[in-house]
């Protein structure tokens, strides 16, 4: 949309736009939170038509083509994109959420990665048998690549990265449960890799339940079909509801609150508003529903902007946006990994490598290329992971 | 002290070890906090006769020989030293501390460096002239090393690496103010060192106000001799004072609350407690008094666990304490310094080679030094900081 004659105004809560992908790992200690993410105006800088606003939205008027902020400002639009993206999702107990955090943005990775270590410091210090077990029992919820990354991660850090560190328990007894409501992990993906991943994920030492769904999360643990797992850390990888950009504009909705949008991606009855990625609902994947991932986002905001750009031209034809899935990876601790490109498929140590190195080429900019290869390289070579730091304020929530 | 027959529990309310020197870094969005910080227990886990504990000690029965620590528990002590550290201090006015934060944790590190990049954001939003310049004008109190190193680095972020970034402001008109009340900045330093310094950061486009002592600070800015100045963030880098631990144990103090220490470094009344670093006074620098710096802290420290291993063998009569004055460092922007080692005094940017050596020399381990070597490079040669990240509570604190 760059030669469009437009003025473009960004506007988003947080200043960062964040490689979710590599989330999990600055909530392992993997990786610093500054290798994932960078300014939003920083990466547009040169684009002097795009204005950038660090701003919190609280509506929409339409009428009037205004959005509203939550400070009472207002910016004018003739054209709107939503790309408000997607929270952690319950089930219907949003209590559960003050016991089972979710892994969407860089304060839930920087608070995960403090509970993470101090369950550890906390049991070091812990004389009773059954709270010290407790402390050092991980559950985590959903059995897709984000569930699957984080139980691998934490598998290695217990096992093998914290193994020297201290001296009143044993971290290789730490028990990592990884909690899946259907009858296997990475439903995405072939069958054939998920038994691979699912075989991957035990030789690391994750007890994996499949079948059984939570019905209840506390301070004590988790509960699913008729087991209670004793537990002081959950984290919650297992559902995921759309922002509040349907409520602003009384738009229909998904049972997930996603905005179901036209084929040009305009929400119904709103010519001129657009919305994209995590927050829209759309089946334009060969009639199934588009994924909730980057890739789909992407190719969502390249179609809008095209239309966009048309319609100042005069062309108000736009053609119905059709999704191409590239593929899909998920990677199993620091040795292994799936990835499925349509009819390719690749396992173990191949796979991994490969993943690494799409995840390298899709961050921004060599600074961060480098720095993230270099910290991998670094784990690999040493065992060690470098941010195993903890904020005081989490020790006393 | 790793030959001697003892066992060590190290008690610490931080999980980290942090390199105070390049603090003022992360504050200012150049590295990153794991760049300079390292898990206490990581870093001994080859000494299997210590023991790390993260807990927060609220006091000692010197009686019974016992650390108290705040949730109740103890630990039993022989021997017990105390390097409890220093925090800020306002002068009696303990509530400018809400409006004029101190450096001297990670957490006050992310703090800053939050603001620094918050106070731009929102005059990038604000429409009244006054209210903009106040945003844009930043004040730190204290002509010290860290003072002088905050005021460099935050101008230079302003009139260089953000220039391009912003619409509705011109960040090189941000004003960065640093009010010293002695006669000079950089006191501790020879006098053409101070005035070198001085003109190295005037050429910065740093304003430095002398001779005058900060009357009140508030949410609308700071007062000083006959001036007002209206600026949202202050930052705090003229006072500190020591940790509680004098209070602990009833032992004297100076003004700062620093116990004042026997030749030995004990505390009076105590042969078997030893204190050490920025909690303790001690004239042991040809009469004057030890300054708070970590080589001092590092030479007490050896010379505390000399003296208790003489003792495990039966040898009671500890040598007094004497501090050898390494040398000064500071540094002023990317592209000078100051250094001083007794005779030899150096300037700018050979200055500033040799400030970044020593202190990528004094970091741990190769990975971080690579790391923070590479950060530079970067900033060096392309003029971006890396780590420009707002943690969204900060925004509604």
């Amino acid at each position: 949309m760059a030669r469009a004659p437009v003025r473009i105004t960004l506007i988003d809560q947080r200043n960062h736009h964040l490689f979710q992908p590599l989330l999990y790992q600055v909530a392992t200690a993997s990786l610093a939170p500054s290798e994932i993410a960078w300014p939003v105006r920083h990466l547009l800088r040169r684009r002097k038509q795009i204005t950038t606003l660090l701003a919190t939205v609280a509506g929409i008027d339409s009428a009037r083509r205004h959005v509203l902020l939550d400070d009472g400002g207002t910016i004018a639009y003739d054209s709107l994109v939503l790309a408000t993206g997607a929270r952690h999702a319950y089930f219907g107990h949003a209590e559960w959420e003050a016991y089972a955090p979710g892994l969407k943005t860089l304060e839930d990775a920087a608070d995960i990665r403090g509970r993470i270590l101090l369950a550890f410091e906390l049991a070091e210090r812990e004389t009773d048998v059954q709270r010290r077990a407790a402390l050092l029992t991980f559950a985590i919820v959903g059995g897709g690549p984000t569930g699957v990354e984080l139980a691998g991660t934490i598998a290695e850090l217990a096992h093998e990265n914290l193994r020297e560190d201290f001296r009143n328990i044993d971290t290789r007894r730490a028990r990592i449960v990884l909690i899946e409501a259907g009858p296997r992990i990475l439903p995405g993906f072939a069958e054939d890799l998920s038994r691979y991943a699912h075989a991957a994920l035990e030789r690391l030492g994750v007890q994996i339940e499949l079948g059984r769904a939570v019905r209840e999360c506390s301070s004590e643990g988790v509960a699913f079909g008729e087991t209670r797992l004793a537990a002081k850390l959950i984290l919650w990888a297992a559902g995921v509801r759309a922002s509040a950009a349907a409520d602003w504009l009384g738009a229909p909705v998904d049972q997930a609150n996603r905005i179901k949008v036209e084929a040009d991606l305009s929400v119904p009855g709103h010519a001129e508003i657009f919305a994209i990625g995590d927050t829209v609902s759309i089946d334009a994947w060969h009639g199934s529903s588009v994924p909730g991932i980057a890739p789909a986002a992407k190719q969502q905001g390249r179609h809008v902007a095209a239309t966009i750009a048309k319609r100042v031209r005069g062309d108000n034809s736009p053609p119905p946006f059709r999704y191409r899935h590239a593929g899909s990876l998920a990677t199993i601790g620091k040795r292994s990994a799936v990835v499925e490109f349509g009819w390719l498929k690749l396992r173990g140590r191949i796979a991994w490598w490969l993943w690494g190195l799409a995840h390298i080429y899709f961050l921004i900019g060599m600074r961060n290329r480098l720095a993230v290869a270099l910290n991998w390289l670094w784990i690999y070579v040493s065992g060690n992971r470098s941010a195993r730091l903890i904020m005081r304020d989490q020790q006393h929530p």
